[in-house]
């Protein structure tokens, strides 16, 4: 376990790349693009999975799953969709190997299993879902439909970072139809809600709330609202989004429904997806140059305890209070790993400790014992103090929620202090270079100026705030008149 | 929701296609062989997951998650695994498609973008993950490595059938590496039996716990172990497979460490999966004629509440009760669900919860509300009776518990009286086209016999059991000296 660890200030990008590797979260595979995502940081997406799917389930949605594969015709059927995806998917062709007879020992594509028709395998499954919702709809009692999908799904990304971008990722996938246009965008705006909660309450990550603009639209989408963070390096990363999708793949794919009055309309549709790039926004927000940060809710263990000994007898004895103290503990719902290997010193443990971003690090040692004490060490502060161990679980409990709830505030000082109001395109050009983070500007509305802005400075309009409030300006950039302040942001 | 469920007794196969489509569980799709699982039949899935999770996580083990795509390179390196699974694989060759320039508004496989190497979708991961492990495994300090993937696997089947055989199905794998043969075996015997218990305890499907002869061992497997179940129309079904691996993917990806003693040494690996296929199971234990039944521990919802009623002032009266009711039993951990829709009759719901095999349905009226009383039925036996509402709780507790207990125990009447001894080959033939069922037999130990009563009965040999004792005998079929007895039987 070696730290050695770049420092952010050094190089922002290495920093991040080294401590995924080093902390055990992920590593690179075998496969182009395609990550391994280790015990340590499943551990950390299983409890995002759980809390997410609580959430789902509690605003009515149900699971279910559908094919990997998308038959090319259907994959084409919506024609935005498939332009959106079509340059960056992975294509089956064939179903089968065999010998290879020029090369003893090799297989080869059989030539004569080639498919009829080739199979993509799934960017997303909105035209896998909505040829199979074509079956199960006929009339307004079958709607609304409110499903959600755990999967994997492949985009073959050129340029690929652990987690932030994989050709095959891992996501959960919301596809929802509707007898209303109303009650579709209620559900759009309702799961964006959900992921903003998720991300600041959950994982302590403060997001804005938004709606794209069309040129970042999803492709197919009538409207796609996300939530936006901000990473320490001052770029910005999309964490979540919600698409409208209107009635447009159920036009694509023929869906219609007779409504209560006996008329036949098309569904409406959403859909809306947070994935393992989540991992990486976690990362981002917290950590720091030791490594890890986690949040209490994310870790898979809250508290370790290492015991520090020379003698077996002293371990036996450490053993034994340390029995009691995890018990005790686990009953108040507090996770805890006792560290017991003998294949570790003390200071190699701690560091891995601190690297992997657990939030508490108990210490006890034979002094201890005498006195009935511990060292208590916080991650995010790197504090230490020597604590009582009588009554130590309340503190503990009190230290998690108060470790949980300061990330928040640390990471929301940290946004706030970087969104800047400029009025002109200097002034957007330097903050951008000095300082980053988000632009708050004046736009014209134009996919044109949207264009130029980017080929320009690299920096996007992340999203225009629900909460941007309506006021006359001129554009940032061409000077034109604009109805209120969209955010833009150099982003991951 | 229409019933008219074909009988068992007049094609048990039918029966259960239908079965599977209108109990709301899965249904074929778009893609040949694979198929869509719906919200009720997935939530069943996720009360299995859950449960092997928690086992699987209780004896030490950990979730991971590695790529979807196996190089063809890797594919081949073990090569009986390589050989045994060539002939049915997806194969990924293309990374693009364009636009077709002769079908205006369609796609097609961009040639340009053709894979240097061929990716072969997963159809078991023991090659990716063999040739992860390489680098994680240095000294005997690393192991034992612990570690369980739920995932999609991909085998291009050619005759396909909904849960039991399908080209895209979802599983667990597990896949161990250890120091000894010995901690290897020991993983191998364990998870085995982990299964067992599942099976038994949770699912109320007694199983067979035994070791597969060679051929039908898994591709690469030293040793494969298995449980074995019987379906009502007397076939087995293998429900889940324990492989001990020997050295063979630490030699095919040179997985070498160095031991206690500073010598290098291969290390011994381990893999174990259940599937989807595991709901097959399921349906074709307990359901009948009516439709699915469903053990208490996975149905999504163990107690359905229907009201009966005329006016709104009626329904308004009940709702009342139930909304006690419901809390009363959800506070003690049974899951209800009240079903108040006003688009369907009371009978069209009895219908649907009986197909979907609820083991408990309530159903109250304006007389129950007067005499505090509700009529309670079993879905198992299919009896009614009428209950006090008052202590309800407990009674219903107590009926979930026999439930799931009677199933068991009649699941296992029904196997134990369908395993039968049998001396010569007439009787062989004669029991299995009669009865159906394991046949316990004298075996000579070659694979060639055993080819020859597959092909002459379509029998195989499903398992040695465990519990097989030794005794000499002869072979039913050639006569040549035998052993043990070995269980053969038509297999799903």
């Amino acid at each position: 376990m070696s730290k050695n660890l770049t420092k952010r200030a050094d190089d922002y990008s290495k920093w991040y790349n080294e401590l995924v590797v080093k902390a055990d979260l992920a590593e690179n595979s075998a496969v182009r693009g395609c990550m391994v995502i280790k015990p340590y940081g499943y551990a950390i997406w299983e409890k995002m999975q759980a809390e997410l799917d609580r959430m789902f389930k509690a605003t009515g949605h149900q699971n279910a799953y559908f094919p990997l594969f998308v038959p090319k015709s259907l994959f084409e059927a919506e024609e935005k969709n498939a332009e959106g995806f079509a340059k960056e998917c992975a294509v089956v062709t064939h179903y089968r190997l065999q010998n290879d007879p020029d090369n003893e020992g090799k297989l080869r594509v059989d030539p004569e299993a080639k498919l009829e028709e080739e199979l993509v395998v799934r960017p997303t499954s909105e035209a896998i879902i909505w040829n199979t919702y074509k079956g199960w709809i006929q009339s307004y009692r079958d709607l609304p439909i409110l499903i959600n999908q755990w999967a994997n799904v492949v985009r073959w990304e050129m340029r690929t970072r652990l987690f932030l971008r994989t050709a095959e990722f891992l996501w959960q996938e919301g596809h929802t139809a509707h007898a209303t246009e109303a009650e579709a965008i209620a559900e759009t705006e309702q799961m964006n809600k959900v992921y903003a909660e998720f991300a600041e309450n959950f994982m302590a990550i403060p997001v804005i709330k938004g709606v794209k603009t069309e040129s970042e639209r999803f492709a197919g989408a009538v409207d796609t609202h996300c939530i936006e963070a901000l990473m320490q390096d001052g770029k910005a990363l999309q964490a979540g989004t919600s698409h409208f999708l209107g009635q447009n793949f159920a036009k694509a794919f023929d869906v219609k429904f007779t409504n209560k009055e006996g008329k036949l309309d098309h569904v409406w549709a959403t859909s809306w997806g947070v994935s393992t790039r989540l991992m990486g926004a976690l990362i981002m927000t917290h950590s720091d140059d030791q490594g890890l940060v986690l949040p209490p809710n994310l870790a898979p263990f809250q508290v370790v305890i290492v015991p520090i000994y020379k003698s077996d007898e002293q371990l036996e004895a450490i053993t034994a209070v340390v029995s009691k103290l995890k018990s005790s503990l686990e009953n108040n719902n507090i996770s805890v790993k006792f560290d017991d290997r003998d294949t570790y010193r003390p200071g190699a443990k701690f560091a891995q400790h601190e690297l992997q971003g657990v939030p508490l690090r108990i210490a006890i040692g034979p002094k201890d014992l005498e006195n009935g004490t511990v060292e208590l060490a916080r991650r995010d502060t790197l504090t230490k103090e020597v604590v009582s161990i009588e009554g130590i679980e309340e503190k503990i409990s009190d230290l998690l929620k108060t470790i949980q709830s300061d990330l928040f505030q640390k990471a929301l000082a940290f946004r706030e202090s970087h969104i800047t109001e400029v009025d002109n395109f200097d002034d957007f050009k330097n903050t951008l270079e000095t300082k980053g983070g988000f632009i708050s500007a004046h736009w014209d509305g134009t996919a044109e100026t949207e264009t130029k802005i980017k080929e320009l400075t690299k920096a996007t309009i992340r999203c225009i705030p629900y909460d941007s409030k309506i006021e006359a300006g001129n554009c940032v950039f061409t000077g034109n008149p604009s109805k209120q302040r969209v955010l833009f942001a150099k982003a991951y």
